[in-house]
């Protein structure tokens, strides 16, 4: 059922529908995708062993250059979903991340991407860390598209 | 400055960036935009005599289909930004709207777009409510796309 | 270094903060807290077997009347925060619900409460229903304040 | 139809109900009245000739000690609400500031208090600057509760 093939390893994060996350449609606010997104990310990261709060020691920052996001079901309030985050492409000052966010019984929910620049502490665009593009490939490396 | 050209009646919002909307790295978080642009399509459809509160009330949603948004610039806390909106092509059962965020400087902040599709109160797509199309008719009659 | 003695089953809910959460200080905006203290209350009527869902279900609301919060410690981004909640109080048309947010060190970040009133689907105060007050009484009932 | 006694000059700030406010209950999540009250006092700093900006770049941070707030009323999406703010105690390191929100009609919707404690760059409680004292006793001095 999925929409999306993953061009990675594909980390999974599990979360409950907040109520302050739903809007007067009774299902949850678009906007508030967004931010699981980030959640994704923050999880794909830590996972690989490249947390971004040490990359923000190093005085890096990722900002976030493009963001785009399509709706196919609702969520509802204390519904479980699972965002499912996977680096997508990784270039010398830049990286696509994927998104797709499913239901308990497996649904796409929404899928959707973001860009990213590397910047340094004076806001100038620079090459990522060495150290993060270690970690991306290595946490690829035993990424096997066919156990999808 | 302007990055994007309108293709129809654009309807400016000025918003003043609350402390709420800000992140650790000290601008306004990237998710924060887009109740942004919910607000400029909001303001858009007020202007046009046809709130988005009586279309609800006809037993319509407009519900959001995609998203997507560039960052260009980061704005600050208490930072005056105008969210410039526009309908940029109105189709039977869904509408694409565009949006530009500039500061008070007249520099792009953020560009972006959202698709919706009209539900009825069954959640079964439906044709735009006749009253919807004309009011988005009439608003864009008067744009002259020279004067901008 | 707890700061609240519970007087009620507590229910422990352990989040990770977002990026999102955060505000141009640096740390978690204090708003952000607020829907952490309803993550909790619904973990805890999950956890007695009422879940809120149910309670919307059989045509309740639970609206917040009044909601209360001192801020001790900040809280930073991809922290790990334990929200400990509790039924502080319950009577015939209202709760009263209390929390208390610790940091991984067990040291407390925030405490606070909420006062609830029971409405029915046209928006007039009703008594709680019965199954609520049973489930709250059912999971207090184990509960042994000597044991904190 | 006000509830509150204000104590000082009031600031009015005019905000209209975002969508991304509501939630599934159909009205303003309870929490996003919270940013509200700190758009009101960020408003009266301004106003007093001391915006919180200012405050910032001299190295200070009013941090959010306590907040508490009562809900009367529900708000909904596209309304007009006020926020009335004003300084209800000033202390050598702290300040009280208290919030009414009203609908239209001029009916209170919810009540509110912040306490803040003044620290500066290292996070140490250190007294408020003069110039924001200065700045509240003279926003203060002309007000005449008798004219409210």
């Amino acid at each position: 059922m999925s929409r999306m093939k993953p061009s990675g390893y594909v980390c999974e994060t599990v979360l409950r529908v907040r109520y302050a996350e739903t809007d007067a449609m009774g299902i949850v606010h678009h906007a508030a995708y967004i931010p699981w997104f980030e959640v994704g990310r923050s999880d794909w990261l830590r996972e690989a062993g490249f947390p971004y709060t040490e990359f923000e020691k190093l005085g890096y920052y990722l900002v976030v250059a493009e963001v785009g996001a399509r709706y196919y079901r609702p969520a509802h309030y204390d519904e479980l979903v699972t965002v499912r985050t996977w680096m997508a492409d990784i270039q010398s000052r830049a990286v696509r991340i994927e998104y797709e966010i499913v239901n308990a019984a497996g649904a796409t929910l929404v899928t959707g991407f973001t860009k990213h620049i590397c910047i340094d502490g004076n806001g100038r665009p620079t090459r990522l860390p060495k150290a993060l593009v270690e970690a991306v490939e290595r946490q690829n490396s035993a990424f096997d598209p066919r156990a999808l």
